[in-house]
């Protein structure tokens, strides 16, 4: 049984989504942000960046934290959405959205929304990151269904954050490729299921 | 055969010194940032970001981009430095590196450092980004030689970053546990050439 520790946020979401789409047995504990439990000194000793999600594998102990790696360990497990033919094409998308889609659409919270009109320079500087991230995006899906070829983790990291979109100033008209395929994951069982998930 | 497309930056590093390393053959091609040659159509062909590293094996013509998947996809390739019994901690601390570690110091590049003054409360919280990253690997190395037990792909993917303390207005003698793990590594012959690779 897996047991994961989130939050409904954009990282928390890709995990319960994944958990739901592998029809795994899985229950959530909710580290609720506003009250600074992920500082807890039980929860520390999970997550050394105090940071949520993180999964505990209760069949083998196993520990996991950072939301991409939980991903990989996930779909290895039950061998679903990481298949060997595509496994270096999904890696390559799945790591391009931990290392830059996610960190710069999370800055783009933090200049844009929680800290509007403090900075007009990283507003700017953000903007700019946005709308390089749903370029890429919007490039990749011109001639796909999904992310890579099949539907992957690649698609369950990107998804939530794209949900986002209202914070990051963009109209998903705008990009309408990223909105065919935003659309169509938004009325997967599993995805509405996991996004709900805490 | 590798060939790997490159320039002297800490996520380009990561590559040099892993293929150092492996003692494997590698060739090195410049992209010149100063002359935006990531921009290039031939480069944006390998790269959907525009960002180096990519890397091709020529073996059986695979391309990787995102320096963590290149990261993985080596140790694989070579059988090292990302070993079974320690698979999921490497795992776990290289995605903290590309996804954190990596991205906030590179935040602390863009407003300490390139753009210093343009804005005070960016640099602030790039303040505390840099404080909270440096305090996490100074806890994870307090008993260790190397971030998870022997050396592997996680060091390799963080002393880069380190290597650029001065950008990020961090001394190491704050931090003598990452001090002693970074001293330990700069001598490594792998480490000293694969640096200077470009």
């Amino acid at each position: 049984m897996i047991k994961l520790y989130t939050s409904p946020t954009p990282n928390g979401r890709k995990i319960s989504i994944l958990l739901e789409e592998l029809n795994a047995e899985y229950e959530t504990i909710l580290v609720d942000l506003s009250k600074k439990e992920q500082f807890k000194k039980e929860f520390s000793k999970l997550s050394p960046t105090n940071k949520i999600p993180v999964i505990v594998d209760t069949e083998n102990g196993q520990r996991i934290f950072e939301s991409g790696a939980i991903l990989i360990y996930l779909a290895q497990k039950y061998n679903k959405f990481l298949d060997n033919e595509n496994y270096w094409e999904i890696m390559q998308w799945l790591i391009l959205q931990v290392a830059y889609v996610g960190p710069m659409l999370g800055q783009a919270h933090q200049y844009l929304f929680y800290h509007r009109g403090k900075s007009k320079f990283a507003e700017e500087k953000t903007k700019g990151y946005v709308e390089h991230v749903y370029s890429i995006l919007e490039k990749q899906l011109m001639d796909k269904e999904y992310i890579v070829n099949d539907y992957s983790i690649a698609d369950i990291a990107i998804w939530p954050w794209v949900d986002r979109c209202e914070r990051h100033e963009i109209k998903l008209e705008d990009y309408p490729n990223i909105k065919r395929w935003y659309d169509k994951m938004s009325i997967r069982p599993a995805v509405i299921k996991g996004y709900n998930a805490v």
